[in-house]
């Protein structure tokens, strides 16, 4: 499988450039019968979608998506579900200066290497507005998951550059535009933006993502686990340079008296394991956590070459997200919400008959 | 594909159970002519190995491999390399107390639920001991990746629970049993491990792994990204919580200014992106992190439940690593290894008739 | 891999239904820097375009393709090619009598059980009008093939019902609306199928093709064989009932001293094994030929049941292709192009160090 | 995916050559808790086995199966099985002489070419001994189809180079050694291949498949279809150069009045299509026909060239089957309970929640 599709059985193509004519997406495997229309998509996508506030790019695009295939009379027929979403704010003019220069951070000089040519124009392949094809196909898993069996994905910013963000409530998390779980703290996350607007700088971001009601069950030994494919599809979200699952890092310093999950009648009495032992979900909620790094598109000049490996110095003036991370988390839950859904059709091929043998909690 | 295969071109399938007959695998998709004997395997599987040391299993293996094809007259032919490992010390009378029940942190309960039957023996397919075939399809990995592009990849143990160990010199790493790089550590190393032990308790570990010499241009847009695909080899390994790529969880509290890796004629001034941009090689050290739980298995009573359901505790008096990170290395190196070949071989396949345009460096 | 796409390196994933809004594809794993537009699709399109004589079906569609991403500056970039043809000429309402009843030879019935639902309007994701997006991707396969490597893939009528016809040259295939090798024949071919549309019912067809100028090596043991891909390509063209390679059925009753193909200095002496040997190409001709069954959708009455299984008639008063066949010969071209590429490029994968030792021919 | 695995969910990984030191396979896939023993496997891989009668090769290999892993207790665990057959009578001095020419018809050219590299004892990897593997997974697959649906794959001898074999019953296929479903035609068979024999010639086969009970539903559109996962399947076994579904070639001169398979609400009154529409089983029996070619090894002298380009002359003096197709029934079958039982899983992975909606038959 090449890559630009992922998933074994629900299997999610992309293509599109942020500059090009429009973003796509297939999506193959979902089951029929399911009631299914743009509108559940664009639900996700307005989520997701550039210009929503101050805080990230002003980039104007409606994100506007339109399904080709796959369903008749307002249900999915089982077969290739084809969208599109056509790129409306594209300022191509912006990017003429940076063309023949390659940015710091972003994949400007490895595409110009491999492949020995390059759409410059806003990343081309590479930019973050790729994501919106995630995002669509995370709308369709998520609505089959909470249908079928109940199972809720949702995130929260959990710091957003050296301020941390305690979760207070999933309310609050559609209060504000961070997606912030304490409303408590949007004053200050607003006032650290507006800051770090003006000098031209940018920052980080931590997401946590949740799946609750996730049956005992899903994920593969031994390469195919669960968390192996978590952990494949969060870091293929541009920005992210790292994954945990459950206590994480954390994990290194805990003795196993402390992170062994014990277990009781009534349930587990602890989740360090995120809800994964042996790559095969536990029952409990799966819990996942990312870092995004700064972006990298910043208005501070900075030192480059350029395709003629001579010195040059880049700032870019195009319009961006200062802090990626802010429109992450509906990107993070729909890649959560397409590697379940894979799973969960995965385990049922295989152990459709099994009817879990122990009750607990 | 199901999940005891990974990889795309350079492909590896596992079998095997803790305490069956065997472990195995087929390796699938290495180049022919390359010179490759039992030995090259074995020296791998020989760093890996139990018992090598009071701070580890005391389980007696020999992991002595064999080469079943795939080879003529020392050198691959192309076709499916299989090997098998013999298990020699499987005791599985000391499992049978804890066939019933369900050891906390470990896979027991996941298997039995999704499969409705285990094989409790020492852990079965979920045994850790399953990376001897990792090890051994790396050690090929390595071997191709060395004599064909002359990269290096090796590893380090950077943390050891409460302990983090300073990067010192490659040297140190073979100069003691925890590969551990500064070796004036090794007596506290010791002493941690024999209090440890003493306890009964478990701790975690942090492994770091880098390649070096990776040539610009080695991974896929944009779900085949090559830190995606190492994000799952290693997540893949038994008891990882957390990956990390280049500056990792640090990346969120870092400005653009800071993160974003300047590039000069003489090659790029600083590596927080671990070698990857936008999924795809830079050219320089591929640098990878890895969080590993406390091994579950411990000597003090935990609560658990058992098949029916009912409340029960659970010691685990078995031969067990006390930590299982002290392993580790060999093991993240290996999939670290198959992941590059897999991608070396991806990415001349379509990008073959490229000659990287810039010279930097 | 789920079922809509195809081919391991050079892969093609496909959407859209008869009278849904639009056919799409994405190809991913086109190597870069190949001069490419939406003409060299378009001329592809337009040899197995409808309504191109009275012989085949009146639908009218322009069959337009438009590229929207993997394009930059009129090349390859290397990222996933995606584009669109909008069904224009839809008549939905041709199919309201049939939506309750099972078309005799068609996969109404078979869908219908497999998902619950189906979309009724001329075929839904059945209909050969899929096969648009399998010619836009082996254009592409073809041109890469072409100017890479000097491979020609082209086909040819070699049975119209009950009529064989001889090859006499590739000129007359272009000269005719039968894509027949025979000019002589024209004037019988048109009779024949006048004869067949006045009664109102179809017949079958075979079509040969033939790659020219294979390199050797193209082809994997033991399950990857060219020849096994080449099969599965062409058995999941619609209508096609069965595939050869070389002397295919022919070989039942070939001795052993007459079908394998002796070799000399100046090359093989006869070509009985198609161009491919253990799965293997070998540097002959590649020769394939196809059964495609007749038309099931004719205006005479057949017996059938409705969606209540009840008994029922059908006679269908759709346009349609009276034979298939007629149109396929581009299609299966297009399968074959698409089949030698993915393996031309996972050749050079595994073997891209390998100069083929001994030389003949 | 490699070219040594296939299969999507049921999938089998092949390794071994004809004189290495063992073949060996991996299944993964297969659903927990199937009662499940070497018994299983060597029922029919005794079918297969070499030296059964004079009409067949005198290599005398018991090929005796060891299961490794994947079963506990005598069922399956869901997880990975793998299994040895260990070489015996492996006359590597056999093949001295023509290690450096190129056998027509055999593998030993492409595979040199592509390699730069052969195994050239007993065809190496190219090898029918290869097959092994697909019988020993086969069986397990058939076990399967057969306790979970009631699906029954069985075959048969349908022509012996110039003699077509009528079929008569099941119970004649078992009580010769040419799988003839014919009992009254034995003496013919023997007559005609102790003629073959010493004439040192060979001949080619028809082998007919045939897989009952088999449910509506199972195939996927467009490129997964069923029966082109049949052809692939089919002509990736050794020696086979044509496949056909159904009516197979004989469509072509078919009507369509003829070959599309009227419905009554007693089930189809014909069986053209095969038992697949669209890709999809219909519920009827899928037939399958294949041809083999004939057995390249030959006493006769053959024109061929060296490995230096060279003209020479070779005679194959080994052991080999006069008639590769008579051993051919149990490996088609094989194949064919193979790719069923990956298109259950498949089938029941998106459309578990699908109950088929109308009755018929």
């Amino acid at each position: 499988m090449s890559g630009n599709s992922f998933g074994t059985l629900y299997c999610v193509t992309s293509f599109g450039e942020s500059h090009g004519a429009a973003y796509g997406g297939v999506v193959d495997g979902c089951p029929p019968g399911m009631a299914l229309g743009a509108a559940d998509l664009q639900k996700e996508l307005d989520r997701r979608k550039p210009g929503s506030s101050r805080h990230v790019t002003q980039r104007r695009e409606s994100d506007t998506v339109e399904i080709l295939s796959g369903i008749h009379e307002g249900r999915t027929t089982g077969t290739a579900i084809g969208f599109l979403i056509r790129n409306e704010d594209a300022r191509s003019k912006d990017y003429g200066a940076i063309a023949e220069k390659f940015r710091p951070g972003h994949a400007d000089y490895t595409y110009w290497q491999k492949y020995g040519i390059r759409d410059p124009r806003g990343g081309g392949r590479a930019s973050a507005r790729e994501t919106v094809v995630r995002v669509a196909a995370g709308a369709i898993a998520k609505k089959w998951l909470r249908e079928r069996y109940g199972v809720v994905v949702r995130g929260y910013l959990a710091q957003l550059g050296p301020l941390p963000i305690a979760f207070k409530s999933w309310e609050a998390v559609g209060t504000n535009p961070f997606f912030s779980p304490d409303e408590s703290m949007t004053g200050k996350l607003e006032q650290f933006m507006d800051g770090l607007r003006a000098s031209g700088d940018s920052c980080g971001a931590r997401v946590n993502v949740v799946a609750e009601k996730v049956p005992v069950g899903w994920g593969e030994p031994v390469y195919g686990r669960l968390d192996a494919d978590i952990a494949a599809a969060m870091m293929s979200i541009n920005a992210v340079k790292g994954v945990e699952i459950g206590a994480g890092f954390a994990s290194v310093a805990q003795k196993g008296s402390e992170h062994g999950d014990e277990m009781t009648p009534g349930g587990f009495l602890t989740n360090n394991n995120g809800g994964v032992l042996g790559g095969i979900s536990t029952g409990q909620e799966v819990t996942v956590s990312i870092a995004l790094k700064p972006t990298s598109s910043i208005r501070l000049p900075r030192r480059t070459i350029d395709a003629q490996g001579r010195p040059a110095t880049v700032q870019t003036t195009g319009r961006h997200d200062p802090c990626v991370g802010i429109r992450a988390t509906p990107i993070a839950e729909a890649m959560l919400a397409c590697v379940l859904m894979d799973h969960a059709l995965r385990h049922r091929a295989q152990c459709g008959d099994v009817v879990p043998p122990t009750t607990m909690g």
